[in-house]
This record gives C-alpha cells, structure tokens and sequence, in this order.
C-alpha cells in the first residue's frame, strides 16, 4: 500500500487547489491524464514561441475524436497565425492583448453551411435546420471538440484561453476569416507557451456539494456553499489583487446590468444577418 | 531515434483508425492522454458492474477543472443509480436500453437557478439573464465540463456516451429530478464499463482538410473530402450492419424530415414552460 501513498498525496494536493482544504471531494482512481485536467488554469500571457510541428494536426484529431450528435459533425476551426489577423481579433475581443500575443489563434466555427450545402447540392430539404435544437446541438458540438482541444494541447505542455469574446461582434470576425452564411465563430481559442508569470495558480470551484446533486435536485446547500466558496476567492482574489473579492460580487457584476454584455444582447439579430433563424 | 518508433506507428495507427488511411494528417506530439482521446468510441452496452468508489467524485473534479466562462460556474449534475428513474429516462429517449443498462447515470444542467437565487437573495436585478447569449454560455460550459468528465472517465476504463434524447421531453426530465425553475437537462451521460462487444470500432470522421482551415474559410475541397468520408463511412456501415450507408446519406436522414427531431422542433417552447426566456 505504501508505493500508493505519494499517488494519494498528489490527488489531495490537486483537490485542495481545485476547491480548498475545508472542501475536499472523496478521492478516487487517479492518473496523469486526470492530474493535468485538475491543473487547468486559463492563461493571459504567451510566448512568441510556435507550436511544434504537427502539434495542431494532432489537437485537431483529438478534437475531432469527441462525440459528435447523431455523427452530424458541425464544427469547423480557422486557424491563425497572422499578425494582422490576430491585431483586428484582439480590438474586437476588447482589447485582450493575448490574442494578438500567442502564436496560434483557433476560431471553433458552428458551421451549418457544410449541411446547407449538402441539402442543396442532393435536392433535398432540411427541414429541422431553422430549429433552436438544432443550432444548440452544433454549438455543443464544437465545445466537446474544443474541450477535447484543451485537454490534448495541455498534455503537450502548452497552454489555452477560451476568447467568448468573439461573439462581441460575430458579423465582423466571419467577415476576417470569409466564412461563409449559417457559420458562425461560437468563441475564439488562444494557444501557446505560457510566461512563466503568465501560468498562474489553479482557480477555485464551488464545493461539489453545490453543483453534484444524487438521485434528484437538491438545493439545501448551496447558500452555505456559496459562502464558503465566496471566503476562498476572497483569498484567491487578494493573492491576484483582483477586483471582484468574492464569487458572489463577480456574479452581481457579470450578470446584473445590461453593460456587461459588450453588446452580446444582439446576439439573436446577429445570429440572423448571419444566416440563422434559430426558431 | 529508434525508440520513438513505437510510439510513431501507434499514432499512425490511432489516426487510421480515425480518418481511413487516404487521409492521415500529419504526426505531431503524442502521449496517453491523446492516444486514450484518439481512441473514443460512444457505448451503447454495460455491464452491470458499479464504477469504483471514488470515480464519480474525481470526473465530477475534472468537469469542474474545465473553464467556465467568466467563471459564471453555470454546470450542475444530477447523478442517479436508481433502476426505476433511469427506466422512465430510457423511455423518454426513445426506448434507448443501455440507459436503463449502465449503472451511473449522468444529467447535465445548464443551472441557471443558481445565479436567479443569488438575484433573489442579494435583491441585485440580472438584466443578462434572459437573452441568447447568456443562455448559450450556460449550455457551453455544461458542454465543456461534461467533455473532461468523459475524458477522465474513459482514462480510468470506462466507458460513456451522451444522450441528446433528454431533449425529447426536457419538462419530464425536470419532474423526475424536481429540477427547480430555469435549470435544464441539456444532455444525459451513460457511464460504466463497456461489454466486449459493445465496446466497438473507432467511427471515421470526415478529413482535417474539410474541416481545419487556415487563415481563411476554404471550401474549395469539401465537396471531394466529403465523398471521400462517404467511402470509408460505407465501408464502416457494411462491417457494421448500419442502414445509412453513406455519410452523406446519413446527413439526410437526420437534417431532412421533420420527424427525425422527435419533437424537439419545441425547443423553444419547452424551455419557455421551464423558466428560460432566450430573447
């Protein structure tokens, strides 16, 4: 038993990173692919060192070897390295400064033009196209693949950032890549090496006790998790002299007034100027 | 150089598998974790064996490592066990047997109630709340999280696979678990540990060159690739008894009538009935 112990030591570190000491899941089977996934951390800062050859290939077959609905296969990605490219992606995500810094830039498309073309080409109506099921079903299509992007692009060293910020301004960033009607950029991905001071410490979740419900919904819980998950991102935020002290006050700003949106509240008539009629 | 030879030929071998061996993209770096990815395949038969002790609470670990957009935290998870819960789910997805079969069963909630609560509490109006956008950012995280969670469990042995049919009746979903108003199934998981037949063959995917892009949207080879993954999807459908032959004719199937949407044309009106505005 004793050659497991250092295994065990190293799951509880990782958990106390992920959720803090007072709320430890059970441990349970643990390997190096689990590990790297308890060590994610969003990163703001790139090196301008390339990714290795072959490296996007190979993240590209991982992300097209995540379930897909019905093997329907809605995502595309464009991939950029062009600096002018990546300077016009950075302003329209409000001036995020790593988009314009990592080496390689994925946009992960919902890309429903494949499937238009493919009913105009056979003659054949689709008629479960203008559907909100369907849009939604390709959306997550192309996050199971990017998620599977992130995980097999970690397992390489390098690091990631979802950018929601594309969909600031959907219509302009199809025009920088050309996409074509019924495609659409859901969010942008950076990739890369992190700065040393760039690879930051892990970001604590809510206990599971909060979001892990058995046999049915229960919600008796979740104001105590609440607190004492708003207490470990106070410390979390005074370590990063960040703004929001608590989970809690984060969520008042993001989701409170109107503003905060940057505009995405036209998402349903951009979504239409793009060619979609999510009915 | 030699002892990475191995390695290159399973990699050449793990990407057959996936793209036929017409269309293998170009090798990159590799390790367990891609190789495990590369080697997804959805499960449709269990063995009634319990997952270990543990299991769940480590993927529900990794679903929570993956990022969550401004870190909103929108995921909750409803587990069940219960052979009288998971028969009614079965039923509702349209009969699909291995839901009642697999011994863990996974519903995953875009939990938008959380963050109504802590309007509620902290008497702080949410203006985002009722728009696309906001709606599409919970269902993505829920995408996100659910995808590291298949990750982890399948580098611990097991098996899984989505169920989209929760979506044929998401209010009886909601019923069975007491979901609270605007929360959500969006998607059902099975887990547990494949039977020796019903752990198959790796399904084709269409070629990087129909669907990775570089610097700008090129549809110039997708009608080629296209009947490219025809062929090798028809090669796969005879070893497997599968009545759409090709992809293509698979894509007509599910897109073309009306009825292959199982009544989830009423989305929208279904998610209204559950407290989603999605203006």
């Amino acid at each position: 038993m004793d050659s497991l112990a250092p295994a065990l030591d190293a799951q509880k570190e990782a958990l106390t990173r992920r959720y803090g000491p007072a709320s430890l899941p059970a441990t349970g089977p643990w390997n190096d692919t689990i590990a790297r996934m308890l060590e994610h951390r969003s990163v703001r800062s790139y090196k301008p060192d390339a990714v290795p050859p072959g490296a996007l290939e190979t993240i590209i077959a991982a992300a097209q070897s995540a379930a897909t609905s019905s093997n329907m296969q809605w995502t595309s990605v464009v991939a950029t390295t062009d600096p002018a490219k990546k300077k016009v992606l950075a302003e329209i995500a409000g001036n995020q400064k790593h988009v314009e810094q990592c080496p390689l830039f994925l946009c992960w498309v919902a890309d429903m033009n494949r499937h238009a073309t493919i009913s105009a080409t056979e003659q054949v109506e689709f008629e479960t196209m203008p559907f909100l099921e369907t849009f939604m079903v390709a959306c997550i299509d192309v996050a199971l693949a990017a998620q599977n992007a992130v995980v097999a692009a970690e397992s390489m060293g390098l690091s990631t950032l979802y950018i929601g910020a594309m969909r600031n301004d959907p219509e302009r960033v199809a025009e920088v890549f050309n996409l074509p009607k019924q495609s659409f950029v859901v969010f942008g991905m950076c990739l890369g090496y992190a700065t040393e001071q760039g690879f930051g410490e892990v970001k604590p979740r809510l206990a599971q006790g909060a979001i892990l419900h058995r046999e049915q919904y229960d919600s008796s819980t979740a104001h105590d998790e609440r607190k004492a998950h708003d207490e470990e991102m106070m410390r979390f935020s005074a370590r990063h002299e960040l703004q929001a002290g608590t989970w809690t006050q984060r969520v008042l700003n993001r989701l409170g007034p109107l503003k905060s949106m940057q505009g995405r509240e036209r998402m349903r008539a951009a979504l239409s100027r793009l060619g979609f009629e999510i009915r």
